[in-house]
C-alpha cells in the first residue's frame, strides 16, 4: 500500500466534502500514517487547541477551563478494500448526487469529518472538548490506538462524558455488544490423497463444526431496557497443504458478538460449550457496555439530540470509555448496517446533520 | 528455495548410497534444475548412451539394433518438505540402522538411483533401453514433463514395453486409478461480524459440502482381476476474509482418485452428482489406466521378475503411456504408503533387490 503525501485538509469546507476528502486518503488498519499527518497538521493550524501525538493516535483538545469536559472519539482505519469488481465502497469516493460512495464512508470518515469541523469551529464551545482520531480499531483489540492512548496518556482520557461518532443513523445507540474470536485447530494426519484411508483428514473432520456453528440460534438478550442481538460465526477457514495429501491441519476462526450482560469469560464458556470436543483457544477478547443510559451526563445529551436511544450490536469503544469510568454513547452519521460491505455509502445531509447537532449541544 | 550446483554423481556405487546422493539434492516440483544437472552430467560420461534434455527432462537411451525397446522411466521431482519438527523425510537425508529416510527416499529417488545404475551398468543389455527422467509429476498434470516430452519428442516414448519405477515394494502393479482435482465454489454476503443477520455466511454454507464428502463412502472396484480402491477428499479448504467480516466465500478443493473403469468424465459426473447443488469446477484431471497385463510384453516381464501383481491406487505415468499405446507397469522399491509422509524412508536392500531384477531381465 503507497501513502500518499498528506494534502491540507480545509476543515472549514461543507463537512460531506470534507468526509470525501478523507475517503479519498485510503487508511485500511496498520496504514493510517497518511490520514494522520493530514489530521494532525490541520489542527495544529487551530491556535485554539492542544495538539499532541501517539503513533497515528491524534489528539487535540480545548483548555478553557469549563466545569465539564466530554471527549468526540472517532477511529480512522478502515476494514480493508473491497476486491470484487464494480465495488463502489472503496478508495478514490464518489458521488452519486448527494450519496458518497467509498471505503469508511458509515465506517467512520463521515463521523471524523464532523469531529474536524466542529474542531475547527467551537472555538468556544460550552463544554471543554477533547477530540481523539486513533489507529486499528478494525483489527484486534490488542493493537487499538485507544488502549496504547489509555496506558501511555491516560489524562488525555479524562471527561465527565464520551461521544463516539460510530455510525448510527443519526440516533443515539446505547451500550455495546462484546467481542471475543477464537482458533478451533482440527488435527488430522497426513497420507497420499490416493490412498485416503491411511490418513485422518482434517477437513472433513472439520464438517460438525461449521454445522453446529450453521445450526446455532443466536440469541437475543434484554440489557437495562434494549435488547441486544448476538452474533457467532465461522469468519475464516483454511485448511490443506498440497492437492495430494490428505490434510492434516484445518484452522477455523470464529467471532462471537455477545450482549453486554456477560464478561468475556462467559461468552468464551458459552463457545466451548457449543464446540464441545474440539480444541477450542481465545485469541482476542473485548467486553461489551451495559447501556448506561441512566448516567447523568448520558441522559442530558440525549435530550440535547432528541433521539429514542437504541442497541449497539457492533462492538465499539464505548466499552473502553466505561471499563475507564467514562458514561459514553455512540452517536454518528451513516447507517450501520453498511458498514465494512462492498457498497459502503453515507448521505451528505447524515453528516451535516449530526455536526449540527453536535454543534447545537456544546453551543 | 536455492539450487547448490551439482555435485558429480557416481552411478558405479551402491545403489542405496546413491539414492542418498539424490535425496541430498532438493528437487521438490518446479526446483528440478539442480537435479537434472546432476543427472544430465552422469549421464554424457556413458559412451553407449544417447542423452538429449528437455526442459529439466533427461532422456537417455542404446542405440544396439535390439528387437524390442523397454522404456524405464521415473520423475525426479518430489512434494514439499515436510513442516513438523522431527520430521524425518526432509533434505538431507538421514540413515538409521540399513533405512534410509529423506523427502523422496520412497517416492520415488530409490527408483531414479535404479535407473541411473542400470544406465551405467548395462552396455549391452538383451534389449534396448530408454531412460526418461523427468519433471512436475507431483503437480497438475498440465505440468508434467512427461507429457511435454510427449509432444516435443515423441520418438523417445515409442517403445514395446515400458516400466515406472514408482514405489511398489518390489511387486509389480499393474494400471492405475485416475485422478481429477475439482473446486466447490461458496459464494455468501458479506456484512459486518457484529449484524451477521445482514449477510450470508459462505463459511456456514460449505459445511453441508463438508458433511457429504465426509459421510461418502468411496468405492473398490473389481477390473481386469485387479481391486482399485477409490478415494474422494476435500484437500484444500479457504474461506473468510478479515476476523469482523461474515464470509462472502470459501473455495474447497476437492480430489477424487477413481478406478480405472471411468473416464475423467464419469469421474466428474460422479463428483457432480454427489455434490448437486453447489457450483463445481474440474480444474485437472489424467485418466487411470487398466492394468493391460495380458499383454504379451507385461507378461513377460512379470514372469521375470516372478511377483503377483497388485491394483496401483495412486496415479502414475503407466496412465501416459497407456494412452500412447505402450503397455506400462509399476515396479520399484519402497512402500507407497509411506509417500509424501513426514517419515518417508526406504530401506537400502530394497533398492539394490529391483536393481537386482532388471539387471537379470535385461542381461
Amino acid at each position: 500500500m503507497i501513502q500518499t503525501p498528506a494534502p491540507a485538509l480545509d476543515l472549514t469546507s461543507d463537512v460531506a466534502h470534507l468526509t470525501a476528502r478523507l475517503l479519498d486518503l485510503e487508511s485500511v488498519s496498520g496504514h493510517e500514517a497518511g490520514i494522520a499527518d493530514a489530521i494532525e497538521s490541520a489542527l495544529r493550524r487551530l491556535d485554539h487547541l492542544e495538539v499532541v501525538r501517539n503513533g497515528d493516535c491524534v489528539m487535540a483538545r480545548t483548555m478553557l477551563g469549563r466545569s465539564e469536559r466530554v471527549i468526540l472519539a472517532g477511529h480512522i482505519d478502515t476494514v480493508p478494500l473491497p476486491t470484487a469488481a464494480g465495488s463502489r465502497g472503496t478508495v478514490p469516493s464518489t458521488w452519486e448526487g448527494e450519496t458518497l460512495f467509498g471505503r469508511g464512508a458509515t465506517d467512520m470518515k463521515g463521523g471524523v469529518a464532523v469531529q474536524l469541523a466542529l474542531a475547527a469551529a467551537l472555538t468556544e464551545p460550552t463544554r471543554d472538548i477533547t477530540f481523539i482520531f486513533y489507529d486499528h480499531e478494525e483489527v484486534e483489540a490488542s493493537l487499538s490506538g485507544l488502549g496504547r492512548v489509555a496506558h501511555s496518556h491516560p489524562e488525555w482520557l479524562e471527561a465527565d462524558f464520551a461521544v463516539l461518532l460510530e455510525p448510527t443513523d443519526g440516533t443515539v445507540e446505547g451500550g455495546c455488544n462484546g467481542t471475543a474470536r477464537f482458533e478451533v485447530r482440527i488435527t488430522g494426519k497426513a497420507s497420499h490423497s490416493a490412498r485416503a484411508w491411511m490418513g485422518v483428514n482434517a477437513i472433513h473432520a472439520a464438517a460438525d463444526v461449521l454445522v453446529r456453528l450453521r445450526d446455532h440460534q443466536p440469541a437475543t438478550v434484554h440489557v437495562d431496557g434494549l435488547d441486544y442481538r448476538e452474533s457467532l460465526n465461522a469468519v475464516k477457514v483454511t485448511g490443506g497443504t498440497a492437492g495430494n495429501v490428505i490434510p492434516d491441519s484445518t484452522v477455523i476462526e470464529v467471532n462471537y458478538r455477545f450482549a453486554p450482560d456477560k464478561t468475556p469469560e462467559q461468552a468464551e464458556e458459552y463457545v466451548r460449550a457449543l464446540l464441545e470436543g474440539f480444541d477450542v483457544e481465545r485469541t482476542d477478547a473485548a467486553a461489551g457496555a451495559r447501556p448506561g443510559l441512566q448516567h447523568p451526563a448520558a441522559a442530558a445529551f440525549v435530550a440535547a439530540v432528541g433521539a429514542e436511544p437504541k442497541p449497539k450490536y457492533g462492538w465499539t469503544d464505548v466499552a473502553r470509555f466505561s471499563a475507564l469510568g467514562v458514561p459514553a454513547v455512540n452517536f454518528g452519521p451513516g447507517d450501520a448496517l453498511l458498514a465494512h460491505t462492498d457498497d459502503e455509502h453515507v448521505h451528505a445531509d447524515a453528516v451535516r446533520a449530526c455536526l449540527q447537532a453536535l454543534v447545537t449541544w456544546l453551543s
